[in-house]
């Protein structure tokens, strides 16, 4: 039988994967867990695709921004607009909350689901990572893809729970990892029912709905499957308590932190790196039970080749 | 081939389900929808099970509130707990939505997402209908499961969108009508992340998070789901925004109205039945395009035989 995950090189990480898969889906074992109880959570930023030098995201906010101010002139001149157009990272960095809500809001509220998703797929189409010079889409994770695919034909159901917005990841997300719509939880703003016309619609209102970060990453889980995963990953201290929720349930369960530690392929972060996204987890990991997966040891390839 | 739906007799709403499943599903035709479009969204109360004399959340509620009073009897002699144990009507219609909430949170908040689970099992198990004499779920509509397995065998996603509890839906959906608890939406109380010892669990928190009825349904389903259903049931003028949701869409779409109009086998109610769930929906029917099934002529059986 050929290697389900031959982008991963033989080692803990990815005997804890094969192991814990056959396991659980070992019929009359002591693991055993019937299929619809098979739920995995994948974080997407950092977990699922890259995240560097920022995500990718926070392109697509900048790029959003520039087309608003191409058509309204005047907001060259408002801030935190200005602030964004001209990088005044002094600016940036002293916006808080409130002016962060206004960019995400100006970009990503003011219309329907519908016109979202295509503003959205419209961007993935063309826009390009700084760095490598591929599309966004294609700086996916192909150790992850694989893994992925293995899980689902073990049938395990797989979503992503992420603390980016949950119409953009939507808008790329079956075709480039095979989760369906449904089965992706993240950020969100209100949506309002509205008529246009006779012509019903969801508004995307300014108004924040969730934040799916941190303790929110489980609670969403809670709301949106109502079932405690027995298989999570993650990259960095947001994903810890969605970990921690998928480690303490009952029977084999199994949690992969990715450790971003390939400066030469990706990129590589830690205690060291100034705002890391990742301290406390990569301190826990051992405390909690959590599988640290190196990309530099353990990952034979970071991107899809044929992306 | 034997009929999929035999407990529904022949004529207009059985055509329109069978003609619009074969148009939607013929490859190459011109109303043909890809498996991943194909949403299904059931309203529970009336349109899945019955709901008269009352939602069976309310008994559950009920029998939720003596157990509490006989574990705390200082309960006996608080409102609005006091009206509800000496069915004191007229107190209880005057309690306001405030009340309503003090009620809903004292039964379905305070213990973890599993700890209700246990306790919804529990009573499904052993409390029975009034008037049938049955257990609940055993009063699930019979053409109403034939229809859900149709849908399904054509690759569709069938999903409940309730304006009851979603954790009590999920404590039966999956045995009553094959739809997992990922597939369930519903009213929610706001979850909280803690952790007990060692233990990660979410707490069912006693603050609203959705009462997820009119313009809410279609929120939620773009919060939940993210797609236009295709398919849309409902019973009352609590389901008319999703279905007018799924029927403004484009391509072919379906949304059936269960009209209760069986009094010999069940109940009958519409515009002359004192505070009527269904006033609009029935109007407005012909106009938005919604099918309407009349439980007396449509349906050859209401309740499941076997259950």
């Amino acid at each position: 039988m050929s290697d389900p995950l031959q982008s991963w090189n033989d080692g803990a990480a990815k005997s804890a994967i094969l192991d814990f898969v056959a396991r659980v889906t070992a019929d009359g074992g002591a693991d055993y867990v019937r299929p619809a109880e098979r739920i995995a959570t994948f974080d997407n930023d950092g977990t699922l695709w890259c995240e560097q030098p920022l995500q990718p995201q926070v392109f697509f906010l900048i790029d959003r921004v520039k087309e608003l101010a191409a058509k309204d002139r005047s907001i060259r001149e408002r801030q935190p607009f200005k602030a964004l157009l001209e990088n005044d990272q002094h600016t940036l960095h002293t916006l808080g909350k409130q002016g962060l809500l206004e960019l995400a809001f100006a970009t990503h509220a003011g219309m329907s689901e519908e016109e979202f998703d295509e503003i959205a797929r419209r961007w993935l189409a063309t826009a390009k990572h700084p760095k490598f010079g591929r599309p966004f889409t294609h700086l996916t994770y192909r150790p992850q893809i694989e893994l992925l695919e293995l899980l689902r034909q073990h049938d395990f159901k797989t979503f992503i729970v992420s603390g980016g917005g949950i119409d953009l990841i939507r808008a790329f997300a079956e075709e480039a990892y095979g989760i369906p719509r449904e089965q992706v939880i993240g950020s969100s703003v209100k949506l309002r029912f509205e008529l246009q016309g006779r012509k019903a619609v969801l508004m995307k209102a300014a108004e924040l709905d969730s934040f799916d970060d941190r303790e929110e990453k489980p609670a969403n889980i809670g709301l949106h499957i109502g079932r405690r995963p027995i298989f999570a990953a993650g990259n960095s201290d947001g994903d810890l308590a969605m970990m921690r929720y998928c480690k303490t349930g009952p029977g084999a369960r199994l949690a992969l932190l990715i450790h971003h530690d390939d400066a030469d392929r990706e990129v590589a972060y830690d205690r060291e790196f100034r705002l890391s996204p990742l301290m406390e987890a990569l301190d826990k990991a051992k405390e909690h039970g959590i599988t640290v997966v190196s990309m530099k040891r353990d990952w034979k390839t970071i991107f899809d080749p044929a992306g």
